[in-house]
């Protein structure tokens, strides 16, 4: 079994500061880590659970994809990461098993990881990341 | 903090078979425990990540939530589950911070877990489910 752990779940969301207060008040949860990504144009502030995370995620310009997600599909559920050893070997044995890549080769991704997206067409609808600690 | 691990990521399918088959082949995954949740009119089958759960859902009659959901948004992530120690407790925390309930007193689940559900709408839209096992 290739997967470690579910890394995170990313929920896109409009506005992250009232999001994040909603989280805590309903949960007491703490932001672990925030950072800007500005390759992909987001901006994620992570609450941690247990060794996972989920990861509230907003848009820091129009063109990026959460902004055009947002616009079409409203804030919610957007990808899930799954945690593994070897980002390069996941994607590959993925990729064997029909995935289509959407980063061919992994980069990287927020927290100083190593990340590869696979697109939800052949992953049954669900955007997926690869994340290498 | 209320929340205690991503108790399980609910991922709607098709064809819960294939879905399988590709978890196996992708990531050499093994579902750990299979119900038919009659109530829900749900198939589930999960698959063990650390101490969380990937669940592929599938529809098993026309007017259950997962068929409605795959015909007006096709396959995807569904809803997310959060582990709590007591659902009624963690159900009254959410309600208190603005959440609009689905089911107002807890009720059992798959697993013999006791569950509720809580509605997008006021939760940045996503589907929560509080998980006590």
């Amino acid at each position: 079994m290739i997967l470690t752990e579910i890394d995170h779940v990313a929920i896109a969301v409009h506005d992250l500061e009232e999001a994040i207060r909603y989280y805590q008040q309903a949960f007491g949860a703490e932001v672990h880590h925030r950072e800007v990504v500005e390759r992909d144009g987001v901006e994620e502030a992570l609450i941690k659970v247990a060794d996972s995370y989920i990861q509230l995620t907003t848009a820091t310009r129009d063109d990026s994809p959460i902004a055009k997600f947002l616009e079409t599909r409203g804030e919610g559920l957007h990808h899930i990461g799954y945690r593994v050893t070897d980002c390069k070997a996941a994607l590959q044995a993925m990729v064997d098993a029909g995935a289509r890549p959407i980063d061919e080769i992994p980069r990287p991704g927020s927290r100083g990881t190593t990340v590869a997206f696979i697109h939800p067409k052949g992953s049954h609808g669900t955007l997926i990341e690869l994340v290498q600690e």
